[in-house]
């Protein structure tokens, strides 16, 4: 049922538990002819790791990631190409007291009726741990996009809680902070909101916003592989993901069609309410998406819960956890991206590697 | 490539041009033993049909469906369930003007430079007209899911424009008005909207909900088989869609997390701020999606566009258009979250069909 | 899970039932660009058809094929293809015998234990009418391996009970005799054979060799997506079918390695016991395969079964049936070779499309 | 595109090179509650590994297999679980001259010309090392299988070269000797036989036969997830095989529609030329496939080749090989028999879970 895999032409599977001995994935599908190394992986993932800035959980893995196979003398062969990391910094013992209790706003209760059986070390394989493997494999992605075909990928806070971040956009600064926010300015304020945040033991939710630019038209296709339909699944199935929006989304709703349709020129697009797909094909502008993350759901601060017998208890979460998973969602958002894009890419080369250009292509 | 399907147990392929000689669907997994009529679809896609109020597009198709298979005595015998609709009301001289030009906010522009070729009549693929097939495959899930395992699936327009009808929620006056408000006091009002809106020549969005009640906990898969995750990319692919929100959705970002977390006592849960889903897995409360519907791009006031040369023209829509496609939009999201809900019970019951229950379930 | 459906990016979904209102199918994925007409179908379809002379079933279906969706004035548009041939012909009284009973060597008695009920009537979807639908879609397939890539697909009866066709190969006589033999010169002892065969009301086997010229090496892919393991999936999935070989087939168990490998010179291979596939990739020889076809089950020699009681009953079928259904099979192995072929040469493309020559092709 | 999976609903996708650091699977889909130790799985592959007699090849792998995920204090969970292999005795400087050759009868041709890069040590991905990998994964099949289903599967050598093992039959007698010989009685003309195939230098194919016991009547399903079409896929993905039959096979084309077709009373079916299948679904009886391998291509007897720059070479293959690779491969069939039977129980509980039995189910 590959209910553990994405992607329909280059297919990511990955699997591993939060405090089990190794998390992996396995990349089938992906060219053969690029050189990629461990240490470039180990870079991206370095930008999701938790225990990098005292605004994250402070478990600290190395993300020691080891290419299994799909390579040879470092370049990929065109073979699946399994990549593992093992788990080396986890603290199960954290989570003795859940192991017989479901906590609010976590997955614990529904692996159980699902299963009857969970591994509730670490949030098994419902924690975020997993996204290490979507950040690994989209890194692949972003060097063939980017090297291949001129695309790049960004992703950047848009919002937390109620700050919104829409002030200056300096994309170069986005990876000098540790919240990804492309506004230099506001670093002192956002600082000071986590250091409260922190001290009251409650979360926050964020919206991450990513783009893509260099995206030629015609990638995606009728009717159920649309890109931005791709693009939702591949956005929902992160963790703690309960929005997804792609150009003017939610925001659609009160304009008007005179207003949202985008207007095409000779010289370019006039806006770009669409995100750049139209009837789920991508039309040359930017790909835009934005992600809203809900707060962490695991909090010091005591919640009712029940136990495996049904009784009520209190729930206090111990662990390592994030004040706003949101802060290190930003490497995420890209990876996905980034994946969607390039499976895209194949598909379109697929069935329509030979359609000549019929019509001139407006400038973006 | 199956980029015409979706559903992973329950598989749905759609066909079908606006203007062509037939729209058709081919549902492949459907359980054997449920009795099924085409006048049962037939209602169901009536729902959704134009040309029954003035508010839609005064196409008016007969939309007699025919199942050509997986069908014996009335009732289906496990073999692919094939339905096709002739086309009988297209009126392709209304396009001629297109042929060769590209509309704002169209798929035009994106399917001509992808394929190269494409059916411009009434929007070709691209149409609305398709999402009658989901509509007829949802008639039978919907009906499956009632029957067999008591679960009931309602969606509602929650907001036109800048109207929103989040007053009194009397569900079953739903469908006593064109508009699938439910609030029966506001109709007047909406009416008289749509009076203007018509004269004008603009059009708007809307933002539909939907609610599926009697989901038992268990349904959905970790990672990329999510519940939420398949009704995101369900939802998207409908045509129109820029944003998909599951429980809180996008208010979650400004929420704490004592705040968003569901509380659970052995009486129930406190909250859905989850929408019913918590790890990609049902929680046993109902399952709720919002889902924003652009506003129509086929607008009779003049645009901006080019043509297949790459010239300005200025672009004026004719044929027979929604000046609010979310209108009717409500059957159409149902219809998606009762294939999605019904995929994954067959899902669960693949993988899980012998679990027995280990906990308590909470009452909902 | 798409039961109904075969190819991996050239996606063929097929349903109907042989005494049902209809048959059809979906081929999603096929590319842009290219000419066909329903009349070019048909003639395929007429190759396949019973009733054209005295050696097979006297049903006679027009095979009016109809194109509902996928072409533009002609042309294929990069949507779905949905063809479909209304049943015309079906005599459902014949079968009102066994209706209650299961017929020796038949689906009868598997499908009504798997799906508690079945379409009866002339073996519903178990019949060989379904294969209609592979030929119409492998008509395209052929259409553009040929027109596109050069490729020819060629099949041939090359035995039939104990009648080796090994002698004269006069390719061009093949489409000339009622049984796809390639020996001019037997066709008389084959009339004479099939003559006293139905007088004896028995019926019996037949070898089906196919053969693809023009495969360029590097098609197919590892591990579980081989050329020569989707082209056994495709094959065995046709109706009587026992054995699949693909070169050497079944023989290489008493071969020598000195004898099996296929020596390579500059000037070309010196044999081709591979049937054109190692590790699973074309090697660029011609792709070749064998497929045994068991005889028909249905005999008016009565035979031993059990009704739907479980008791004993004298079967005596009924119907009109081929005393060799081996005889028609040609045009069906020949469409699903086009199809696996067409289907890798989009995977190929997908995967590696800009991949350069690195070595010189051995010329075949 | 997933070509390194197989399995619907049960997905198996595997990854590494015979040379590269690892070799692995995951197994998706797999249901939870079933106790599984690495020790077991290492068990069965101690069956299949080389090096254990000396009619094999001399590598000798530890095959310490390592679960890294998908399960629980020892019991499945339901989630993904992978297996990984690390390489401990490749002997990489074997291959050295072969790194600008191709050698004939071996994949190194096609890799080349398909993916412009290759890993030549070992015969990288397409070396039978990677059937290390399913029959790990058979082994948590087979022990599903047999514990919750009471379903037994069993291979055996039925030919090798011209030698036919068709005389005494002793089931328990295959797993005391080297060649899975199901005759105790020929053991010693078979060590002969291998001795002076040893000293030739050369070697042959081999022909295993596998059954399945205790499978219900209904699993499989119309018309492209056949039982029989996956088992042929199954198998024909298998390194070295070249014809896959079912049932009577091959023979079908010899036989009369009277002699072919099973005749069935209640107390059981008279025959099973079917070997278990009809119309692609189960009908209770064995389900009985036959394999055919070729010889080993890889011989220190010189044979033509042509290397990178299309030059003719002589080729002497060293490393370390088996003379008749069918030797080894039961433990193979057997692994992907237990996995196709294990992937259509899910397919069938999914599509059918409620059916409840309509008609008595004759013994067998």
């Amino acid at each position: 049922m590959a209910l553990n895999s994405f992607g329909r032409l280059l297919t990511v599977t990955t699997f591993g538990e939060s405090h089990g001995p190794a998390i992996g994935c396995v990349i089938d599908g992906f060219p053969p002819g690029m050189a990629i190394t461990a240490e470039e992986i180990r870079a991206e993932l370095l930008r999701r790791a938790t225990g990098r800035s005292r605004h994250t959980s402070q478990r600290r893995e190395a993300e020691d990631v080891q290419i299994l196979s799909g390579t040879f003398e470092g370049v990929t062969t065109g073979t699946p190409i399994a990549l593992v990391i093992y788990n080396t910094d986890a603290r199960s013992k954290d989570y003795n007291e859940i192991s017989r209790q479901f906590r609010p706003g976590h997955a614990d209760y529904t692996y159980h009726h699902k299963y009857g059986i969970r591994d509730w070390r670490g949030g098994g394989r419902s924690s975020a741990r997993e996204t290490a493997m979507r950040v690994a494999a989209g890194a692949l992605a972003r060097k063939y996009l980017a090297e291949r075909l001129g695309i790049r990928v960004r992703g950047w806070l848009a919002k937390i809680h109620d700050i919104e971040l829409d002030g200056r956009f300096d994309e170069a600064s986005i990876d000098d902070n540790p919240f990804f926010c492309p506004d230099p300015d506001r670093i002192e304020e956002l600082e000071a909101f986590m250091h409260r945040l922190r001290k009251s033991g409650d979360s926050v939710g964020a919206l991450i916003r990513a783009r893509a630019t260099g995206v030629p038209p015609g990638w995606g296709a009728p009717i159920y592989a649309k890109l931005d339909g791709d693009l939702a699944a591949a956005m929902m199935s992160i963790n703690a993901v309960k929005a997804v929006e792609v150009g003017a989304g939610l925001a659609c709703v009160g304009q008007l069609g005179t207003e949202h349709r985008d207007q095409m020129t000779p010289d370019g697009f006039l806006s770009n309410q669409a995100g750049g797909v139209l009837g789920g094909i991508s039309t040359g502008q930017p790909v835009e998406v934005a992600v809203a993350f809900k707060p962490t759901s695991s909090l010091r601060l005591p919640g009712q819960g029940v136990d495996v017998d049904g009784q009520p208890v209190e729930v206090v979460t111990k662990g390592r956890h994030d004040p706003c998973v949101g802060i290190r969602a930003t490497p995420i958002v890209e990876a996905m991206l980034a994946l969607v894009l390039m499976d895209h890419f194949l598909i379109h080369r697929a069935q329509c590697g030979d359609v000549e250009p019929q019509t001139p292509r407006i400038p973006t």
